[in-house]
């Protein structure tokens, strides 16, 4: 089970998307906890906080439905309706092999992050997640841009305060964004600046990567903001194509898998072009998502075997 | 906590109610299961299956939920709109200190009936629950009578094969219903055929009662329909108050509680007439209630002393 937090338009639709299309929906369930908010539209205009604001949100049942989809049962799950900013009838949702629980405050509590094999914080530079906002909001959602600019504004203290502290708590810190050094813009190609915190065991790819000999994609051994020490895996967007193959069949490798490499990783939403670095994040994810299948399953050619 | 179970207009609704009236909603949580529902009206009209069906029903979501409250967490309940056939949003419930579970179907399955301290199925004679089902249908809920007949008749051979099975699991069987040896008709005030099964300790009534002293109530050891031992306590409505209040404080005086015992109980719905019958059913639940908390709170008076 993977966790994906989040602010507002970080991209974690893309990221989850695309993992559902690599396995296809017969064997990985994605939910979004948004759909735990406590109030509809019309209820928070009275209110002191944001969708963002634990309050605003039935942390304790989001905290259930984790661990029941953790123990493979099915949860009725609430469905909050972004279109009409109402809250629908719940749906049931029945966990697959592998489930994504995506959204604001999935890191929030102890507890929830306990039902995670796998817990990821996306963390774009937030110029860049405003663009994003701006342009998702005004498009799908509707809004003017004087009105999510706005809206960003009264969210901040509550992004503050409660979105950017899951970053402290997740295996895999994910910044996809330009290399502005290169005067790369929003344009371009994005790169991913990928810390694997030792909270988990990662593939191995020190012996594909190092930062002597590959400027494109390179791992290195660092200290995250808080001094504690990180890989941090940078994967330049104008990497060459083979390079990425021979990091993500690395990864793969180190999965000890019959299972075949997924195709069609690294899709980006609607135009059809691909990024490499996506692709190798969501790379990523899956093996620690199979990882985590093989340490709770049994292994079919052991299993018949005396202890 | 307790489970009701019964039919559609069985009495579930006005034992709950009063049970709720004199402990107070501060102190007890009542649910119906019935809001389990997995379809909507609409959508049940081309289905082979009515309401009382477990596959019209998120069984399993109840299972979780009676759980989840019989471990003192809230849940998200879903929500049956019984006058527009809709499911709506999810409300919050957080049990207090007792809850009751009341519908169809609370006691369909072996994990939900694990989840109550005691059990009880209502089983009224099925000639007076249709005059109920069409008074409440054609009044509350806007049916023609025709067609809460033509329901009922649909809805039978799921009756039979779902709701009336509960029986069987039920710690106590209770049957209100008039004398027919007596002439009575439903204008009487109702008696109560109450079945006290050994599958949970009732309180001793044999000092109070027996069946050679009292006519008007008697406690009486039987043969259920099944064969099995079951001691039968009837409530004659024309038994003298004083009676009732002697047998009203021998159940309670089993307790060793410092709680007073509850007033108000046996209020009839909407008519402001008492029922000492059906006190006298309430009053019995509520030994059981209090005496399952007795088990799992520890005693303040000896919690401080070593073992």
């Amino acid at each position: 089970m993977l966790g994906i937090a989040g602010d507002s338009a970080a991209g974690k639709t893309t990221l989850t998307k695309g993992l559902v299309e690599a396995l296809g929906s017969d064997r990985i369930t994605a939910i979004c906890v948004d759909d735990y908010h406590r109030y509809d539209r019309v209820e928070r205009k009275g209110l002191p906080f944001t969708p963002l604001h634990p309050s605003c949100n039935y942390i304790e049942v989001m905290e259930q439905h984790l661990q029941l989809l953790a123990l493979g049962q099915p949860i009725l799950k609430p469905v909050y309706n972004h279109q009409q900013g109402t809250l629908d009838r719940p749906v049931l949702v029945e966990p697959r092999e592998f489930v994504i629980a995506e959204g604001l405050l999935p890191l929030h509590s102890r507890l929830a992050r306990a039902c995670f094999d796998v817990t990821v914080y996306l963390d774009p530079p937030e110029a860049i997640r405003r663009d994003w906002k701006i342009a998702r909001d005004t498009g799908k959602r509707g809004y003017t841009p004087e009105q999510v600019i706005e809206e960003l504004g009264r969210r901040e203290p509550e992004s503050a305060a409660y979105i950017r502290p899951q970053r402290a708590s997740a295996d895999i810190v994910v910044r996809f964004s330009p290399i502005e050094e290169r005067g790369e813009t929003l344009a371009d190609p994005l790169s991913a600046y990928v810390l694997l915190r030792p909270t988990i065991g990662h593939p191995d790819l020190a012996s594909v990567l190092s930062d002597d000999t590959r400027r494109a994609m390179h791992l290195k051994l660092m200290r995250d903001e808080d001094g504690k020490p990180v890989d941090a895996l940078h994967c330049h967007a104008y990497a060459e194509r083979a390079l990425t193959t021979q990091v993500e069949e690395a990864i793969w490798r180190e999965l000890r898998t019959d299972d075949p490499l997924p195709g069609g990783l690294g899709q980006l939403n609607g135009n059809g072009q691909r990024s490499d670095p996506l692709a190798i994040v969501q790379l990523l994810l899956l093996f620690h998502l199979f990882a985590a299948r093989g340490r709770t399953a049994p292994d079919p050619a052991v299993a018949g075997l005396p202890g």
